[in-house]
């Protein structure tokens, strides 16, 4: 420990940690959802929440209007050290189902897992006002011990992650001679395990597209019609049926066009690191990977596109029944795409391929939500090193570098309008349930993740 | 015109007409949606206002309670002449979608159509309230000009149609003694076209399915399990896309098993119709027909079966984006079907193909909302030639003996139960609307219905 004055900073976390909690707490009552435009008022109450609690660090921190949700801004501007960025974000997922929660989703407590473990429940408890807390409170508990940070850092902390930051990017870039820096620290990722800690370095990219197939120019009786009218839905479902081959293929015309192998010691280690369906997929209640054949669960989970149908519907959804030929039938479709696929190619693709297979009297109307590449981080960069050896020497466990299968576009953002590479650390389990009911974040994540930052923070004081 | 009083008869249908339609917009008034449980004080008031008017014919007649909506039961009792039942349905399908409506469709009025012809637009104006009242108005005529009706007819009118008359047939079964007839009148089929009547010889039967796969135990985050995790929605597009092959037939073994082809005598009847996409598929906006090829047009629409799905659901379906892997995705899956087929194999056959083409590690759950089988009715039948004549009379056009697309699984029930044919006489069209927003009838289809029920009761009451 090169750092004198790190083990009384951490003592000080342990000591003070009931209250980073009820800190926590109030952040995760706060109802946040971006996606919602009636929570719109609960995002601004959010960012203004945050902003004063970052300010009570010595950070100079101002809450900032953006064409959406606003975003937090603060500084620190000591010189003559290092000077990272810290990127989260304080939106939420929507709720729904409402019903499927075994609490309010905005009434945070500590319960114990079924497990035994200790565990944060809350919408956002991890994703990602539970992970951004872990930094505030270590940034706290420097402040607290030394009487300031031990590197220049300004947060950047935005409200509409969940939602494709598609007003935060521009401001980013309207504002981007502020936010000058050696580096980004995201908190918004994942360990390898409950017990060993992970640096993400490869995120897929991702493209969300909608469509809504239409067929006669309204509902129609199936008794009069049925047989000789098309179902839009019998169309989706073919398109839709037909996108995976036998080998769960993605069968997209080009869909695999630059799609690289591992490397062959990247795919040694992983090899090595054995993700078993025993381990990844019975806890969800599955045990067949439903990947493409040949590759490796892990490489299925975080290193080859996929695709996957988000919803689904048309005609009577009720109870009961009603038989009706609706005149219309919609879908929202995703990619997770990898190194190598341009997603404007791949959306092109897709909708060329629902196109070929339309009859000639319906049409299709396309939406697109998102689209953003894939992201391989450098894997040689020093502060990565740096906080590598840290955060093994928090959890007693070799650090794993690993790739995430989800997208965090805000790296490849800042890559292209600030020129900065990211540091990807975070602390959430699989089992999160993020952007599901009874999101968790377990609080052994939370303690030893503010542990984790404290390190980090020494550590990078030291790259030059 | 044998029948003496008649042209006295239709006279009076023609000078009363506007207190006809007055009588029939009372009770499109009335909400008896039969579906939703939040009406069934509407459909108990939409059958005392019925029973209260069938009454003033000078039927006795009540209102009698079932397990579910109540049923109306009226009887003449003169005796020494034909006796039918007359048979229809006072409840109505639901609204929904309602902002499709160009009004309240509750609240009924006489517009133009598009092109010219006075419609009556309100939900069940023409299923089957608008077609029930054609045949209470020519009672009342002949009441109001002879002072009695032509034969004796029990009035039968059920609640609960539109939702697969399960109390109601059980009803008839608990009370078979008191339903004594010749034979049964029922009006609720349509028209060949608008200017062609048509009595229906043959009815599709129905099996109505639900279906819900299950993947993983709860809702998951795409960028953690995309690739590696079953995604039902995908299963569910597999299995429901893959139930039409390339010639358009059904893909379920055995589905096609006992299905006869239509006898030579018809099949040429029904070519020299010459029902072609311009005239039945243009006015809905479309060209091509769905159905298997090598049919002809009307025989996919009538005397082919078919599967339509009804309504699908799954996943995220609000507005934007989400990145979720549903836990499970369900959908509603009805088939028409003919003479030769069984309801019950049919189920079985459906379950069985989707349960072989589940993976391993996913289930479904099945749900069945009706199963009747087709009915074909006796083309020799004293009665039906007897109608037929009237209606050429009245339209001035040889009367269509068609096959009928839609199910009337009452039918069957009458068969089974009373052991009586039916006659099944109606004045709708193709594009009424039934069962989607806008319903509307011709308002020449509500008078020269009338008109037309007046010559068959007088066409009846010679029938020996």
């Amino acid at each position: 420990m090169a750092n004198p004055q790190l083990q009384s900073v951490l003592d000080h976390i342990d000591k003070d940690f009931d209250n980073s909690l009820e800190r926590l707490f109030s952040l995760l009552r706060i109802k946040s959802i971006s996606a919602d435009p009636a929570f719109a008022g609960d995002c601004k109450a959010a960012a203004e929440h945050l902003a004063k609690d970052i300010a009570s660090l010595g950070v100079a921190t101002e809450v900032r209007a953006t064409a959406g949700h606003p975003a937090i801004v603060g500084k620190t501007n000591a010189g003559g050290r290092p000077h990272v960025i810290f990127y989260g974000h304080y939106d939420v997922q929507p709720v729904d189902p409402e019903n499927l929660w075994n609490r309010p989703p905005f009434e945070p407590v500590v319960t114990d897992h079924a497990d035994g473990r200790k565990i944060i429940v809350a919408r956002g408890a991890e994703d990602d006002k539970g992970q951004v807390m872990t930094f505030v409170e270590a940034c706290r508990a420097w402040k607290k011990v030394t009487g300031s940070l031990p590197i220049d850092i300004t947060f950047l902390i935005e409200g509409e992650e969940e939602v494709g930051s598609k007003n935060f990017v521009p401001f980013i870039e309207a504002n981007k001679d502020e936010f000058k820096a050696d580096y980004v620290l995201v908190c918004d990722t994942g360990m390898w395990d409950r017990n060993t800690p992970a640096i993400t370095t490869s995120l897929r990219g991702l493209l969300y597209e909608e469509l809504k197939i239409t067929a006669a120019n309204r509902d129609l009786h199936s008794g009069v019609f049925g047989g000789s009218a098309m179902n839009p839905i019998r169309v989706l479902t073919k398109i839709l049926g037909g996108l995976f081959d036998d080998d769960n293929r993605i069968t997209i015309p080009g869909f695999y066009d630059g799609v690289q192998d591992l490397p062959p010691d990247i795919l040694e280690q992983w090899k090595k690191l054995n993700l078993t369906p025993e381990m990844f997929l019975k806890p969800i209640g599955l045990s067949i990977p439903a990947g493409e054949k040949g590759r490796l669960l892990i490489e299925q989970a975080s290193s080859r596109p996929t695709c996957d149908v988000n919803g689904i519907w048309g005609g009577y959804i009720g109870e009961g029944s009603k038989t009706v030929i609706p005149s219309h039938a919609s879908a929202k479709v995703s990619f997770r795409l990898v190194e190598g696929q341009d997603p404007q190619k791949i959306r092109k693709a897709f909708r060329d391929y629902v196109t070929a297979r339309l009859p000639g009297d319906c049409k299709v109307e396309f939406g697109d939500h998102s689209a953003a590449p894939a992201v391989a981080l450098d894997w040689n960069m020093k502060p990565l090193a740096a906080a590598s050896k840290a955060l093994s020497e928090e959890w007693g466990k070799e650090t794993v570098l690993m790739g995430s299968g989800a997208s965090i576009p805000i790296v490849a953002d800042f890559k292209r309008t600030l020129g900065l590479d990211s540091l990807l650390v975070g602390f959430g389990l699989d089992d999160d349930n993020i952007h599901s009911p009874n999101e968790k974040y377990d609080l052994r994540s939370f303690q030893k993740g503010i542990r984790s930052w404290a390190r980090i923070l020494a550590a990078l004081a030291e790259v030059k």
